[in-house]
C-alpha cells in the first residue's frame, strides 16, 4: 500500500475530506459484510490482510479487493485495537428526501452531538425495524468513525438524511411527536401507524425554534431523581413504545 | 497541592488502587453536589479552583475543602476537559447483601464490560426509579472514572452490589426475569409488583451456568434487523416496561 493512499484513507476520519470525496470507511470483517449487502451503500474497496482472506465474502459486481500487510490497515484504523478488514464506502447521495417514501415511522433528530449516541440510536432504530432517520445539518456526522462503529453494521440498513428540519418539518403530513419534558405521558399516547418521532440535543433538548412544529408534546415519565435520559435511551424508549403498539395491533 | 498527594489521587484512576484504598473520585460540580447530598456515600474532600469557590455549597459535616489549582486539579482528571471540581468520596461498604431490603425491582449484571454502558444503566435506573443495582464480581466497577462520569452523578442515588451472582440468586425469593433471546415476548409479560432483571455480557450474554436460576426468559422482540440490541437499551426497555407497568396499575 503506497503512502499516498494511506493518507488519502485517514484523511476520511476528518468530515472535511469525507464531504470532498464522498466517501468513508467501515471496519471489521462483520461490519463490511453488512455493507456488502446493502441496497443503500456501495462498497468501492475492501482492504484485507492476507490471514482474513477466509474471511472474505465471494461477491460480484465492481468491488475491488485489495491485499495490504497488517502494519498498512493500522495505519488507516481509527480502531485501539484495529481489525482485519476496512471498506471504503461511497456516502450516498441523499439531498432531497423523498416525502412520499417516508411511511410508518421516522426518527428526527435535532443536533445530536455524540458519535456514540448517534451510533446506539442507528442501532436501535434498526433492531425496531425504523429504516430512516433525519437529522439537523448540526446532527454529528454519521459517517464519522465512531458513528460508524458504534452501529455494529446497522448503518447499513438504515438512510440517514441531514436536513435543514425548519424547512422540511412544515412539508411533512404525519405527526410529528417531540420528545419533552413536559408533555403527555408515552405511556398513555396512541402512536398511530406513522409520524415522525423529534430528539433534540444532549444538552438543550429541542430546538426553541423547531418546537412550534410539533405536534404533540411526549414525556418520558421520571419515577426516580436523574436530572435527564441520555437521549439514545429516550429513542431507545420511544422505538420500544411503537413496536409495542405494532405488535399489538397485529394481535387485534 | 504537593506531588505526593496528586499521584495518590491519580493512582485512584485504577481499580486496584480504589479497592485498597476504599476510594474514588468524583469530577464536576454537578456531580460532586448530588454526592454531597447522597444516603449512601461520605465525600473525605472536595478539591475545587479558586474560580469556583462561588459553586461550591455550603455543608456541615466533615467535608474538608481544599483550594487546588486549575494545573493541579488537570493533573488529578481523568477527563479531556478536567472540571473545577473533583471530589474525593469512600467507596460504600457493601459485602453483603441483605436480602429483606431487596424490595420492588433490582437490575442484575451477569459481566457487563463496557464502563459506558454501565454508566448508562445507572443513570437510566435512577431516571425510572430502580435504586438497587447487583453485578458479578466481574462486571466493570462502578467507581471507575469513566463509569461516574457515565452516571452524569445518579450513582450517588443508587446502591451497586458486587457479588457472585450463582451464590446470591438461589436466595432470592423473587422472581427472576433473564434478558434473552428465546424467551417470552417483554410487551405481553406481566412482571408484578418486584422481580430481578437480569442482563448479561456485551457480547456473550448470562452465563450458561447462570441460565438455569433465571425463572422467566424475556425478549425484547426484534422487527429489523440488527443482530442485537446494546446492553443498556435492553436495559432501558426492561426498566420503562416496568415503569409503564407501575403507572397503570397507579390509575386502576
Amino acid at each position: 500500500m503506497v503512502s499516498n493512499q494511506i493518507s488519502f484513507l485517514k484523511s476520511l476520519q476528518q468530515k472535511k475530506h469525507r464531504k470532498a470525496h464522498g466517501l468513508f470507511l467501515v471496519e471489521g470483517p462483520k461490519s463490511v459484510a453488512d455493507f456488502l449487502q446493502s441496497d443503500f451503500y456501495t462498497i468501492k474497496t475492501v482492504f484485507h490482510t492476507p490471514q482474513s482472506e477466509s474471511k472474505m465474502l465471494k461477491v460480484s459486481g465492481n468491488i475491488k479487493f485489495q491485499e495490504v500487510s497488517a502494519a498498512g490497515l493500522e495505519k488507516i484504523s481509527s480502531l485501539n485495537t484495529p481489525q482485519e478488514m476496512i471498506a471504503l464506502v461511497e456516502i450516498p447521495d441523499r439531498q432531497k428526501i423523498n416525502l412520499k417514501t417516508l411511511t410508518g415511522f421516522t426518527l428526527m433528530l435535532d443536533g445530536v452531538q455524540d458519535p456514540g449516541n448517534l451510533g446506539t440510536i442507528i442501532r436501535t432504530a434498526d433492531w425496531f425495524g425504523i429504516r430512516q432517520i433525519i437529522c439537523s445539518e448540526d446532527t454529528v456526522d454519521a459517517y464519522n468513525p465512531k458513528v460508524v462503529q458504534a452501529t455494529m453494521g446497522s448503518l447499513s440498513r438504515i438512510n440517514v438524511y441531514y436536513t435543514d428540519l425548519l424547512f422540511l418539518l412544515p412539508q411533512i403530513k404525519q405527526p410529528v411527536f417531540g420528545a419533552m419534558l413536559d408533555g403527555d405521558n408515552i405511556f398513555q399516547t396512541d402512536f398511530g401507524t406513522e409520524g415522525i418521532i423529534l430528539l433534540g440535543n444532549e444538552g438543550n433538548g429541542i430546538r426553541p425554534e423547531i418546537q412550534p412544529l410539533i405536534h404533540k408534546k411526549i414525556t418520558i415519565p421520571r419515577l426516580g431523581q436523574a436530572e435527564s435520559l441520555n437521549v439514545a435511551m429516550a429513542a431507545t424508549v420511544f422505538c420500544a413504545e411503537i413496536s409495542r403498539a405494532k405488535l399489538m395491533q397485529k394481535q387485534v
